[in-house]
This record gives C-alpha cells, structure tokens and sequence, in this order.
C-alpha cells in the first residue's frame, strides 16, 4: 500500500490505487456531490485507472450535466447508473432473482453494475414465494449460475428458498418495500441473517451496488486463479 | 355480561362466564401460580363449568402435586399441559407443520391444547423450507386441512411458503428459537407480519396456546353455524 | 403446483393458478407500478381468472386511467380500492369496529375488500374504549358475527376488549395513528399480541387488506366443507 | 435548600432535608446495599428525621439481620419492604388494582408502600379487561376512589379501561409480566402512554414503589391545603 | 355507564356521558378531522353537556372555518387550541416550566388546556439545567404550587431537578426536540421514567394536553372533597 | 427436487438430496436435540451420503456420548465440532482472521467447519486495529487468499480495514462480545453493514458455521467450473 | 453560582453567568428560533459577555436578516454559523479529520466553531479506511495535534483507526449518512462507543458543535493552568 | 507505526508499540481469558515496556494465580484491577463524581485506573440530582479539577447538572444501574449525548476503564507540551 496512490482533489482523496488492488477503480457514490464534484472525480478516475468508471444513484439531470463535461460515458435511468469504459463480459454467470415488482429498481442496480464490471448477467423478476411455481419453473436457471443474487424486500422469504436450492453463493439483498412490520427493509435483512439456508450471505438494505461488487470479488478470485 | 359470573378466590376472580361466551372455560396460565392456587382454581373452574379445564406451561413436579389433589386429569410433559374433561373430537381438521426439530416444544403445545378442545390434529414436522421437497410433498395434507398452524422459528420463512400454498386459514407462530439475528423470535414474529403470502394471521411468539386458541375460535363458530 | 400456471408479463409473473389455490384471484398491489403496468396486469388477471379482480392502495388519478383503459370496474375513494367482478354476497356476517375516527381509512379498506369478495359486512366506528358503553351496546352486533375485525391505532385496547367479550374469531389490526409512543402503530402490534384475550389473532400495521383476506379464508373453508 | 442537610456517611451522603422539602425521608433502594450499609443508612435516617422510613426491595435474609442491627421495624414478604415508624392512616382513598395474579408482586409493593406512608389502601386483584365484569363490578369502588393505582402486564389495557370509568388521577404501572411481544413490560409502557384515556400518567416498569410515590405526593399536596 | 349515554353521528359516536363520569365533556383530538366533522362534533358536544368544550392540534385555517360555523369559541395559535365555555378559574395553582425555547409549543398547549379548564397556571419558560440557577431562583414559586408540569426535550433532566425540589405532584412531558440521540423525544422519556427523584409521573411525549388533563384529574378530585 | 429425497425419522425429516443439490450433506445443528437424536440422524446421514457429516455446537459431554453410538468421528472441543469423513483438502486458500482474543471460539468454529468440508484454512488472530500494523505485516497472506473471513466484535472495524486492503471475496462474521454499546453483536453487524468497504458481505452473529459454508458455496462453483 | 446572573428575555432566560463559569458565553441554537428572537438574544449576550457569541445551524436567510439587525458579525454558509467577536487563535493544534465527502457539513460546523472560540484547527477530508494509506499518509499531522476530532458516519470505523495510531484526547462524530444499517448515525454512534481504541469520546450524532465545545473545554483548562 | 512493534503470542500479538504512540502500554482485558494467558501477556508486557502495566476486570480468584506467576503486581477487588508498576502521580487533578451508591464499582474502576497512569484523583459518591444541594455543595472542587468524570446510571442527569457548572472537559460515564426504563444503560447513554450542556462526551456503558483512559490521553497531551 503506497502512500503516493492518492490523487488529491481538496475536497475528496482518490484511492488511485484501488484498481492494483481490488481489480477494480474507486467506485463513486453520487448523493450529496455536485455535479462539478463528480465531473472532477471521475475525470481523475478516469485518468489515473484502465478499468471501468462508474457512479451509483445519480439522478437523471446531474447525469446529464456530468455526461456534457466527461463525454464517453452512459446512463442507466432504472438503475440510476452513469458508466465509463464497461468491461468486456466475462465467463462468469449471475442471475438476479427478485421477489415483486417493487424490487425492481435495486434489482435492476445490481444487475447494471455487474454487468458495468463484466459479468454475465440474467435477471428474473417477480417470482416471491407466495405463487411458489414461479420460482420453481427457473430451477435450472438457478443451478448453472455462478452465483445468485436474491433481490427481495417484506418478509425475504426468497433467500430462503433459493438458498436451499442451489449450492453456489447466494447474496441477499433485503429492500426497503413493505410497509408496517417491514420497518424499511429492517425485517428482511434480520430475517435473511436468520436464515435456515446455510452460507447465505447479505449485503446492506437496497445496495444493488453491494451485491455486485460481492459477485465482482467472487469472479476475480476466479479469474486469477484461472 | 352479568357482573355476577365472576368466582372471587381472594387472588384471583374466575370469569365464570366465558363458558358462555366463548365456548371455553377459562383457560390456566401456569407460571407465577403455586400448586395450591392451580389447584384451587382448577377446582372451582370444574365446578362452575361443563367442558374442558386446562392449564398451560406446568412444570412436572407442579403437575403431579395438582393432579394429586385434583384428580381425574393428565399431564402432558412435552406441551407442559394439565387437561381435566378433555373434548370430544368433532370434525374440524387443524394440521401443525413445525420448522425444525427446535420448533417441536411449542408445536406441541399447539397440538395438545387443540386436541383437548376438540379439533382433529395432525402435525407434521421438520419441514423447513432449506429442503423444500419436504413441504412439497405434503401439499396434499395441507390443502385437505380446515386451517393450517405453521410454527416457525428464525426467519419464519415456511408460513409465507405454505401461506402461498393453501386458501385456508393459515394462524403463524414465531418461535424463539435460533441465535443472533432471530432476536428471541421477534425477527420470525416481524417476517411473519411482512410476509408476502396474504391473509396470515400471526400469534405472539412460542405461543402455541394461542394459536390453538384462535383455531378453537374458527371451529367454534362453524359449529355454532352447523 | 403446475409450473405452467404463471402468465409472463416481463416486469411482472402473473400467478394464474391462485384462483384454484385460494379462492381467488391473486391480487394487485397498487403502490409503485404505473396505470400502464396496473392496466396490463388487471386485463391479464380478468381474462385467466373468473372471479373478482382487486387493485389495494391506488390513488384516485392511477384510477381514473386504469378504468379508461380496462373498463366495467368501480373506485373506492376512501377505500382507495378498484374492483372489477365483484362477488355475489355469501353467509358470512363480518363485523369490522374500529376504535378512533383516525382509523377510518383502515376499517374502509376491510371493509371494501371483504365486501368485494362476497362477505356481508358490518362498519361500527368510533368504539374506543375510553366510553367503554360504545362498545358495550353493540354487544349484540358482535356476538351475531361469525368473524369480527378490530381496527385500533394508538393502545389498541380494544382488540382485547372485543377478544374478551365474544367467542368467535377476532382479527385485531394495529393502526399508524396517534404520536410519541405510538410509534407508527407498533406499539398496537405488540399490545394486540401480548393481549391477556386467548385466541387473538394479528395482521400487519394498517393491513385493512390483510383482514379482509383473512376473513375470506374463513368464509372460504366455511363454504368448501358446506 | 441548604448545603448542610446532608449526612455524610462515606459511601453516602443522605438527604437530610427530604423530609422538610417532600413530607417523607429519603426511601432506601435495597438492591446492591450490604445489610450493614443499609442499617447505617436505615439508623441514620429514623435519627435525623421523625417520619416513616422505609427500604424498598429487600430479601427476606438481609431484612432480617437489618431488622437485628436496627430494632422496631417490621418487614413485608411480599412487597419485600422494610417499614420504621409507619404513618398514621390520612383520610386518602387509594385503590390498587391490577390485572393478574402475575401482577401481584408489584401491587403489593404499591399497596404496602403507600399504607406505610399514610394512604388508605384497598387492593383489588384479577380484574383483567379479558373478563370485563370483573372491572365493572368494581365501579362503585373505582369511583369513589381519590386515586387508582393501575398495574398491568401484558398489553396493559386495564389502564384504559379504568382510565375511562373514572374522573380522579390515574397511574399506571406497566408490569414486566408476560412474554414474547411483552417485551419485560416495555409494550404495557408503551401502550399506557398511547392510551386513548386522556389524562393517564405512567411510572417505571414494575414500580409500584413509583406509583405510591406519586400517590403521596397528590395526599402530600391536598393535606398542606387542608 | 347507561349504554345512552353516546350521541351517534354516524363517523363518531359522542361520549355523552363524560362529563358526569370525569368533570369534562370529551375533548376532540383534531388531526384527520375535517372542519365540517369538528364543527358538527363541537355543536353537539356544546349541546349535551355545561362545561368547556376543547379541540386540541388544530391548524389556523381550519379553526377559522370553525369558529365561523360554531360561534361563540376563541383560538389559541401557539398552542393550536379551540375553546368554547372555558371554565372558571378555581383555587388550584399550576407552574408550567419549561426546559427551553423550543419546548414552548408543547408547554403552551399544556398551559392553555389547562387554563381553558379551570386551573390557576404560572408558566416559567427557558430553565434547562445547564444553567442552574435559572431554576434555583424559582424555587419558591415551584414550592407553592400544587402540581408543577415540567417540560422538556433532549435529556429531560429538568424533570429530575424539579422532582428533587418539591413535594407536590410533577408531572412530566418529554418533547421531541433535539436531534440525533434525542430520538424524537424517546430518550427523554425514558429518561423520565428512569428518573431518581421519586413520585415522578411521565405522559406521552409532546403531550402537553395529556399533562394539563392529568392536573385536571388532580384538581377534580381535590375539588368534588372540599 | 425429488419429493422422495426426504429419509423420514418421525421427529425429523433428512434432507437426502442435499448433497446432490449443494455438495455437502445436510449439517447438523446440536443445540436442543439429544444424544440420541443426534446418533440417529448422523447414523442416516452417513448411510445415505457419502461425503463429510457435520454436527456444530455439541458440547463435550453430549459429543462423547453421540461418539460412542457412532464410532468413526472426531471432536473439536474448541469449535464445538462433530466430524465423521472429513473432506480430502482441495486447492482453496481460506484465510481466517480475528480481531481480539475473545473473537476464538468463533473463528475457531469457522476454521474447523471449513478444514472439514475441505478447504485450505490459515487461521491469524488478535489483528485489531487499535495496532493497525498487525493487520499491515500479515497483508501479503491476505492478498493471496481465495477468500477471507474476519471474525470481529465490539465496533467490527477490522471488516471494513481489511475490505480495503484485498479484491477477494470477504466474509464478515460480527460475535457478540464486548459490553455495553456492543449490544450482543448487533452493532458489528450493523457496522459491517454499513460498512465504506465495497462488497463486503456478513453473516449473522456468532456464526462461524455460516461463514464457513458461504466459503465452501464459493469453493464449489470453482470446482464445479474447473 | 448567582441567581442574578440571568438576563430575562420574556421567552428566554440568558445564562448571563456562563462565560465565567466555563469561558465562553451561552452558543444559542439556532432552529426553531425566529430572526426577531435571535437578534434579540444576541444582541444582549454581546452586551452582558466579553468573548465570542455564536449562532449554529441558522438558513442562510434568516442569517442575513439577523445580520442586519446585529451589525458586527459574520455568516460561514457551509457551516450555517453566525459568529461576533470571534477569539484570537491559541496555541492549541486541532486537527478534524473526515471520512468521506459526505461528512463535509459536520465536519465544516465542527471547524468553524472551533476557530471562532480559539483554536488553530486544521482539516483533512475523505480519508476513510477502504483506502487506508490516505490516513497512514497524515499520521505526522496526527501525532502533533493537541486534540483530534474525527468525523465519520457509516460505520465509523475512522474512529477506532485514529485512536490506535495517536495518544492525545480523540473525540469522535458520528454522522447521519449512509444508508440502510447506518440507520442514520445510530450504528456509527454505538460502533464508535464499542471500540476497540480505549480512551475515545463520543459526541451526539452531527454534532460538530459538540466536539468543537469539547476541544474548548480541553483548551480552556490548560490555557488555565499555564 | 513499525510492523516490527508486534509480539507474538500465537493466542495474541501484543501491540509492542504503543507505549511510544500512546504514552501507555497495552492494557489487558481480563474476561474470557485464562489466568495461564493473563500471565503470559502480563509477562511480555513488563519486558517489552517501562510503565505501569494494567489488567481491567479480573476476578478476585484468577488474579491470585495470575500475581503467584507475575510476582510485584497488587491487585484493587472493588475495582477489579490488577496493577504493575504504577505511575507516579502527576500534576493533573482529576475528580470523580456518582450519582448513587450502585455506581460505586464503576467509580471505583475509574478512579482506580486513574491512579494507576498517575493522574491525582479525588472521588465523590452519591451526589445525585434528586438531593441538588449535595452536588451544589462540591461547586469549588468541581471547579478546581482539571478533568471531572461523571459515573451516573438511571437517567444520567447529574452529567447534564456538572456540565452546566464546570469549564473543564467532563467525561460521562453511564451505568448498567437501574431497571425497567433504564435499559442497562442505555438510557443514561442516549440522555447524556442529548444533554443540554454542551461539549461533555460520553464513553462506553459502565465504562469506568474507557473514562480514565480518556483522562489520561487530556493529562498526557498536557504533559508533552509542557
């Protein structure tokens, strides 16, 4: 870890040195920065890396101010995503199961930033537990991944099941959907930790991001390995 | 509501009444109580009323004393149940599906406590949805049953599963078994009440009473239909 | 469970096979999908199943286009509920009492629901048990009922009050009115549960709906065992 | 209030001036005091003031070798109090009434606290709301009470039942009985402040040392009038 | 209770009978109240009862709408009271103390519910305890009250403070301002109950109305014994 | 999923197809079965699986007795571990690492599981940061890792530092030690949770068995795709 | 502590004695306070002190309003503090050190306020731990500095770093951002009080007010003894 | 920060270096730890450093062994402390305040490590706010300390009161004390961060040790400039 990979921008402090050691440059995370900021940012990350260059939860009209001043990039309305440089797709297979049709917009985050970093992405949306065949009929989908990500807010019962189903790693995403009892995606993330699923593993309440960059680890181990 | 159905013993006034009202004597709660108040209790609630006395939560050196000198009862060490006059079986099929073996103590009170009022119990255990084939392959038990009690503890997940599955009434018990993020059963009460399956109904956790209690409810005014 | 039993919408999996499950069609709920997706479900759901369609939580512009676009359905306003086909009226006398005028919208939306899928209801407002003659006097009304549905905010003492005074099923629904310890109507979920009325049963905080549906899985076994 | 009243004891300092100020002598909390610290203590007070001294929580080996070191008091079992030079019974009516017979203890502690201190006590036990005759049996004593001392586990309804029946002050002990959802007396607490009785107030959880406190403060106040 | 005693209004049912019961016609709770539904409740509440008649949290406008369809009442901004027929000024002394400048809300309300009903209030604002002898040199006018409401945000320490310097009734109110560890006035109650001045009681947070009703009782009593 | 892949022992119903579905045969979880039902499952689990049977949390006692009637295991006094047919050790570099030396009895659960079902375990403890160079000297074992689990309690601050430091998968395991404000592990969840470390993923608390098995899921896709 | 030294302002009671008991004059907190009261108030602590008077977290609009009717002060936007009189820089290093781009606000309040009581503070923002050389790069200006404040929201985990790696006085801020389990602030705050890093102190969340008061009373007593 | 400054224990790697970084050696925390390894890292400690070694929660048993195998130590029961080498005072007047006579074993803790590294400690017990005139009454040793630490478990209110009254940094401690509302200490925690004097900090739930380190890092800053 080299004191020097720091690229100093006043009110941030790149980690240029981020791609050596996680396969990956610095990741941004839009809220609370200006479009100047982020424009600063990603064109120092943008220099510094080879990798891709992404910022998460960007609304549309800062995405678009950003995109006049760093030309090159794209955006993902859905999933909130401004991209630079993706990654060529690799053998790496990810689905993302979700549970309703409110999951969609952290589903479709995860599913944009794995792909933004290179894995080879299917999503299946709106198979929760309570008509049970849904989930069922994708058994075969399930098994050939690499690795599943289970999108799912309320109660989180689809961890559970997906968990029992497959042996690969399965990545919990609890959502903050629900209303009531399901206290902003609180009860699904206790509820996917409490799992009867052995070896599942859950990322924080709505992080899309969290998961993929979870499969991007998974993935590079592999491939440096390989 | 006669204001003179009530029984006074000093520590506790008897709700003479709710025989009447509820097609019920009174119902124990053990803990807190000695063997010599049960037993007074007991007693009295013989006298006063015609169908079933229990009491719930008695350990076993209690129940022996009481039942020494109230006689005609049994004791049931697993529920933890003391049951003078049990019911006659009557035709109302109430299934118990448990979780895993942790959840056995509480489905058991469940079973025993609707055994003795009347419902024809059949329970079913172990089948958590790790290994859904097991819920699975009862499909059939479930859907023949007049109401489903599902007890589960951890994150509770088989009562959206077998919610989904059957259009009866389907009463969750959250139990407080599990470690860490089961949180003593909260996790499982709160998944429970989020769940995706709709028209579950929850009871508070471990209990079992309760739930055999609001099965005893349902028979008891399609009874009063017949 | 037949795997074929799914309609595939892309954002959405219709659960076909519900109706034969359950009694009824799956139903819609309304927040966060647009009048398109809500249109393009609802026509799906009318043309696969025969019985009555439901829309929960719609606001009354989604609804105004929803009905231009999948004609011959009604608008609950305060209900906030669409209906396509509502079904004819059974023999089933559910009463639903709430306790405060602040629980109005709750008690509506039990109402409307089980209203549409075909049980005969009873509205009684404004019951609290701080005059505890209000509830005393429709006594009568509650003992008649073969389910009754409690809508209570704040303490929600009036679950165990009603649980106390009749034998049939009591489904108790916490309510998000009040302010300070109320928090949000949490605690009327733990009060309904730790209630010393035997045979409570709870839904989720505000969950008109999920009342109602519990409601139509007794009346549903009721008619299935007549 | 003058820095000289107070005793110095080394490991305490007492409130010599409580008497003058409050009409009652500092009261001893007996959890973590030595039986030799609490009879400085207890010696220290019964010479430096002339009214009632008592220690509260105390068991019934440590009462007795406190009761050998400091004469002529007397020791309750049940409230586990210890008594010196109990006050003259005032023309005070005070009712304690309390739901179950778990909820004893700490109705004896509220009973024996405030006749130690001059109140004129009735205790009324078992009266909860699931039998409601019970409660309304009780009117006439309800209503002809100064004040009513509620204590109530579980979801605490009593509170608002008895809170609506009568004009006088209210107070209510939440009691750290039941289970599950109970959560140790926090949703009796919760819920006695959300009651819908305007006017309630609320002690501590299981203090029934609390609410006769509050008790005399309100005799303390109508007697200087007087 | 004569079960009349209710006027019907169809969305509310009046408690007619409070007055005789509790010394005060029903206080109307405003949020989710329409002006028609208020004023309609208010001309019967004025009907069948002589005494004061209170709507409590009412914005400007809608009191304006009021107060025009039921002459005759004047509207308290700052503490967001209607009153009609306030009571008479009798013969017990209430101090109103107050923390800090954003408490004052909530002691208005406090204050002015009380004065509407008949209590002699002094209120004392900006006291809080880190500067301590702003409520050291009140003490004289808090010794000659008869009951002292104390309210306060952040840590309610005042409420211990004033607790340990009189003997008359302390009623406290924790308020929801602070931020951060404050939890929107959750620690101060808490911090209330926990309190080590004895006697204190505690009413829900922010409800300056539920401590001027509680020192209703208070005086009630007092008043029905002279 | 075969619906006869179910070995049925009344109390229990073993997962037969486990293993075909996930690559290791159904684990036992200890807690709450006894000597004899631990004996009886393993006896079928061994006869219907041919790879390694596990049974966690077994304490001393009950392990001898369980190896009487099963002969051909071993026990792990630390981890709390039963193994029979230990997994031959396959090209996996696993590097367990925990932050104090109350962090063992999990990290040592974590490392047994994980030497069991096969994979290549390097166990380093004590490497809090409150001494970050202990964390900084083992780095090159960290970077060359396939995977790491960090076991932490109290604030769970080595998570996030190692996060940062490698690209593969990270596994975090918060334990409930420390006091206080550690609250039983809960906050190191939520601060793994939390956590500023991209793609970090957790466990629940205490669950070095969790953690193991989310470790071999990674090892076996790698197998699988090999 | 003189009763004479308040100021009375009607709503308000200034702590005129402040400044000599603790070397700064009462810091008025600006929300909820209209222009009018704060001209109000600062115009007569200006008059009754000596030193600095300041206004924190004041919008930017009624900072200019106050500013027009108190001449003499100066507005910081970032840390919305209005401040008179500002203190001559002591000889006291304070370095606040953030974790990220997001903890900007706080951290600004903290540096702001600290420089207007006195110190010489210096600011580093964007050092969190996922790039751990961007704090091991600034440990000289860590070492040297009189006092650290560390900023931080997330998981906080900054904290625990910076109390390892200096031995002077660490006064740690959580923040409110993050989301999901930082459940904003709370895990931050419990994180930083379960630290493995002894002799840390916590402030409330976002309270960069806070810890810069702290830094003062740690400066003002040495400044004392010199 | 030299990687070299690590001592390997295999159990343990004691952080060698920080005495130099901290002014103080490593101090051992005693539960969960056998007396075999308290001696071996005890051991390693004195060697490897000059100061005063410490070990924090010990009980009275283990500490006998561990001073029969580490001879020169001395060992505080009410503190709980073992101590090696302690400094020798310096000029740095600490004063330790409590509440109550159940915080004595914190403030025993406190004081004891204090004295330990050497800073003068003077110790004040029960001074709670509920008796104001004791702590009114030690106004000129509050104010001639150069650090106070405030030990307080219920509502934690005498840290507001000593905040308000001193200059000097005051460091608050909560204490486990109490019940019901008080939350093991999680009550006093919340109060004292939403205290309303400003600049106290708080430190872990019965923290005694963490008040006393926090005090040592004030005299030690102090000592390095002087």
């Amino acid at each position: 870890m080299h004191p020097t990979s720091v690229h100093d921008l006043d009110f941030a402090q790149l980690d240029i040195g981020r791609e050596q050691r996680q396969g990956l440059p610095e990741v941004v995370y839009g809220p609370g920065k200006t479009s100047e900021q982020i424009s600063a940012i990603t064109a120092e990350l943008l220099r510094h890396n080879s990798g891709p260059v992404l910022v998460t939860r960007v609304a549309a009209d800062t995405a678009a101010e950003v995109l006049g001043q760093v030309p090159g990039g794209s955006y993902d309305a859905t999933a909130r995503l401004l991209v630079w440089r993706p990654a060529a797709t690799q053998d790496f297979a990810l689905t993302v199961v979700s549970a309703g049709t409110s999951d969609l917009p952290v589903a479709s985050e995860a599913a944009a930033v794995a792909t933004a970093v290179g894995l080879a992405v299917t999503a299946v949306h709106d198979v929760g537990v309570a008509g049970l065949q849904r989930v069922l009929r994708i058994q075969e989908q399930l098994r050939e991944s690499d690795t599943v990500i289970v999108v799912a807010g309320m109660e989180g019962a689809l961890a559970s099941v997906v968990g029992g189903l497959v042996g690969c790693p399965v990545i919990a995403v609890p959502v903050s959907t629900g209303y009531g009892a399901s206290f902003e995606g609180v009860t699904a993330l206790l509820a996917m930790h409490a799992s009867c699923a052995a070896g599942l593993t859950v990322v924080n309440i709505d992080s899309g991001f969290g998961a993929a960059m979870a499969a991007h680890r998974l993935a590079w181990v592999g491939r440096r390995r390989a």
